[in-house]
């Protein structure tokens, strides 16, 4: 059947959508969610029917196309485009067999990846995938498989065969844990090879690659990273830019809104990243407590079990810390005070906050010992650290990516402030990391880089009455009184009278 | 924040969705699917958040209304709205808990479905609580809380207690299955009470509804509805006007697409329906076949027995009929062409199908035993069908929903037909369900109420090379050729060279 364009001028930004009036959808009996084959002249592409009953919406022998849809066929308003029904992807099939409690097998599950990968399924589809890998249990062959089919259907940047290549994953929920930027130095200073691929801020008011950012460009192609880890030994960039088991970012927009995490999903989407940038040794970090998403000992105990099995099915060695997830580690919260904490600290600036120092010690030691470089890996890291040579690999890798050296006290946080402080006397007994993370969003964070919090106190400081506790940036006025608005209903602290161990 | 409404001219159907430019949603840390609560003056509604990232779809300072949400806080393009972050419905919390395993109590089921019913809830949550109850099993308590909430969120039409109101339900999937409209009026002349809301066709040609719309109309308030049972005994209408148990029209959209049914959901959906109307007797028919919903003989037997369970729960008596589901009942396939047989086998001409004759007097037989009128039930039925008895009751009912008497002869199907014959001489081994209700679909049944398609053979006939086999009738030229295209590609019939038993 031909139909007459009309452009609806919305992006899904998920499956392709196509609507029709109803008396067009019934001649071809077509109904909601069925898909069609629209086509104009040679281009062709695959979309999802959605049905307007009203003749404003779409009129007779219209359609409705949205901004992919158009840009997929070339087509603008007024073209003609033909369309025809079409088959349901296989892979819906195989999603149901899911569903239904049945075993999937690779390439099954190539299937389905590939349909998410290229945006082929509806909300509904992809929902049912995601809550069957729930609910239904998958053995170790399963993720193994559903791994293998994330690395193949993105890039992969494998390089030198044969050499230790490092990594470190952070099963997230701790803002402002920007050891990341400290390990990686460290590690390629003491010789190793580390392509660090980090995600930029979901929730929080930064992700690693957001504050790297800060300092050089975090988006590179294949080759280049390539020839980065030749050169320099290491990168850290955004993963987003690379597109390493791209189904992981349309999944996670349905996980999301439910606060779900799919067991099998979550280890195959971190194995499958890992194993496109060729890494041989993973360190993985399991912060635990209320509110990052390992809440209990037990199931960080049962991760590490199962992630060190997927390990050994793709050829990577795991070894696993678990770790309080209850403090902000750092003094900065927001990509330019993050970037001056992890610059002051590589550059043994006494500003730079011991937590963070100390913990990106503990982990850098750990992997050191788990490479086998040393039996006292802490120590080895120290001397690395202390030596400037993990600040000189730093400012290589900076470079490499296109930055140049910067004092980190040329690094200004926002020319907009507000100081919190303590209404009485006491003692600060935590912080609420969602509460701090809300402010410093509101207040710009990430988008503006020096927007963010910076904290002058940590869990069991004392404070007087009127006691800086930190500071609120913004290059935004407006957006200033949105977060000291936001401060009203959110708490970001707690005060007690009494010293309390949390 | 105060943003200017920009008219989007398209209606969701489902849960009512806003759009933000990427800006403003990051101002208010709003992400896609977030909630948030859309008030002008007095008016003020919740709806979810998508963002747009180009200015082209939504400029900043914006804010893209689509259809349902301009008339519910009544506003126009160009108006200012004020949006803040509503939380997400408390019910969202309790599809988790079912996703997870965990039983709900009944508060707790009301919150889902009054959600559902108000659509509250995204196609992602949707999908959730219906894939939980898909996957989780529920006990006869949940399935009951669950047909309760269902009951409570819709209309009532509860008529004289104490009486015996008989109800008629078969799970779907065999087309032109029109007992109902000889097995009502069998029962209202028997003196039994008969409320009957049937369905209008979804994937088939023609519901129950679209037949007796034909001859009445099948719409009416629930106070008419009362008048009507008072009067005449009985009546058939469409289900979808009176409201009952309305969450099951929204979870159908989920279902569709993925061709699954959650037991409990469908259990409850249907029993909610019947206890909406005050059912006291329950006859269920469960076609068992290779194209209806139930495929086997063992699930017939678990259904049959969960749903006299239900029943006992909800105080409803239920009889269940397991049949064979292969072949259609009646020669005639779209809404004039069924109501014609109907009218046939009602005043005793003889080209009214002796199948579904056959079938009509089985069912009103066995429910006249199962009220205890009397321990032979066909004989009774038959007698009251070939007295006439059960003509002047479907009169009397046609007539009180604003119809009137229609000679069947007078029931012309579409001026434009198309004879299928068959190719060479054979016997007919059977029918396509599926690929005979698409043609007829295509021809534009059931919105065209005079398109379908009689069949002049039946299973097992013998044909002669040339023969008709059915005729497809239509009141549009093109849907004809459609009809005739879809023909080359669907298959209808099945010949045989030899007489083969199925």
């Amino acid at each position: 059947m031909k139909l007459k364009v009309k452009d609806v001028d919305i992006a899904t930004g998920g499956v392709r959508i196509i609507i029709l009036n109803s008396a067009d959808a019934q001649k071809l009996d077509l109904h909601h969610m069925d898909r069609v084959m629209v086509r104009k002249s040679n281009r062709k592409i695959t979309a999802v029917v959605d049905i307007a009953e009203s003749e404003k919406a779409v009129p007779k022998g219209r359609i409705g196309l949205m901004e992919e849809v158009l840009d997929d066929v070339n087509a603008k308003e007024g073209d003609i485009v033909d369309i025809k029904l079409a088959k349901k992807p296989e892979s819906v099939s195989y999603i149901k067999k899911k569903l239904d409690g049945k075993r999937l097998n690779y390439n099954q599950i190539k299937e389905i990846i590939k349909d998410i990968t290229l945006n082929n399924l509806t909300d509904i589809e992809l929902t049912t995938f995601v809550t069957s890998y729930y609910i239904r249990k998958s053995d170790m062959q399963e993720v193994a498989d559903l791994t293998r089919a994330m690395i193949e259907t993105g890039e992969k940047l494998n390089f030198d065969k044969g050499k230790i290549i490092v990594d470190l994953h952070s099963i997230g929920g701790v803002p402002n844990n920007r050891t990341t930027m400290i390990v990686v130095p460290i590690l390629v200073a003491a010789g190793y090879k580390f392509p660090k691929t980090s995600s930029r801020a979901i929730t929080s008011p930064a992700g690693t690659a957001d504050t790297m950012e800060v300092l050089c460009s975090v988006k590179h192609s294949v080759q280049k990273l390539k020839r980065i880890i030749k050169k320099v030994g290491g990168f850290i960039v955004w993963g987003g830019s690379v597109n390493l088991a791209p189904a992981d970012d349309r999944i996670i927009q349905v996980e999301r809104p439910l606060s779900i995490d799919s067991e099998a999903q979550m280890m195959a989407s971190i194995m499958a990243k890992k194993a496109s940038v060729g890494s041989t040794h993973l360190l993985l970090e399991i912060p635990v407590g209320r509110e990052t998403k390992i809440k209990r000992k037990s199931r960080a105990e049962h991760l590490k079990k199962r992630f060190r099995s997927l390990g050994r099915k793709m050829g990577i060695k795991v070894k696993t810390i678990i770790c309080n997830g209850n403090e902000p580690v750092g003094n900065g919260i927001g990509p330019v005070l993050e970037a001056r904490d992890v610059l002051w600290i590589l550059k043994g600036d006494k500003r730079g906050p011991s937590d963070l120092k100390n913990k990106s010690l503990m982990m850098a030691g750990n992997l050191l010992n788990f490479v086998g470089a040393t039996t006292r890996g802490r120590k080895m890291a120290k001397e690395i650290l202390e030596s400037g040579k993990a600040y000189e690999a730093f400012i290589r890798i900076v470079k490499a990516q296109g930055g140049k050296e910067i004092d980190p006290d040329s690094l200004k946080a926002g020319r907009f402030s507000y100081d919190v402080c303590s209404e009485r006397d006491g003692y600060i007994s935590g912080f609420d990391n969602q509460g701090i993370a809300r402010v410093a969003r509101i207040a710009g964070a990430p988008r503006d880089k020096k927007a963010g919090i910076y904290l002058y106190k940590h869990a069991g400081d004392k404070v007087k009455k009127g006691d800086k506790i930190f500071t609120i940036y913004t290059e935004n006025k407006i957006k200033l009184s949105y977060a000291k608005e936001a401060m009203k209903k959110t708490k970001t602290y707690i005060l007690r009278s009494r010293k309390t161990h949390l």
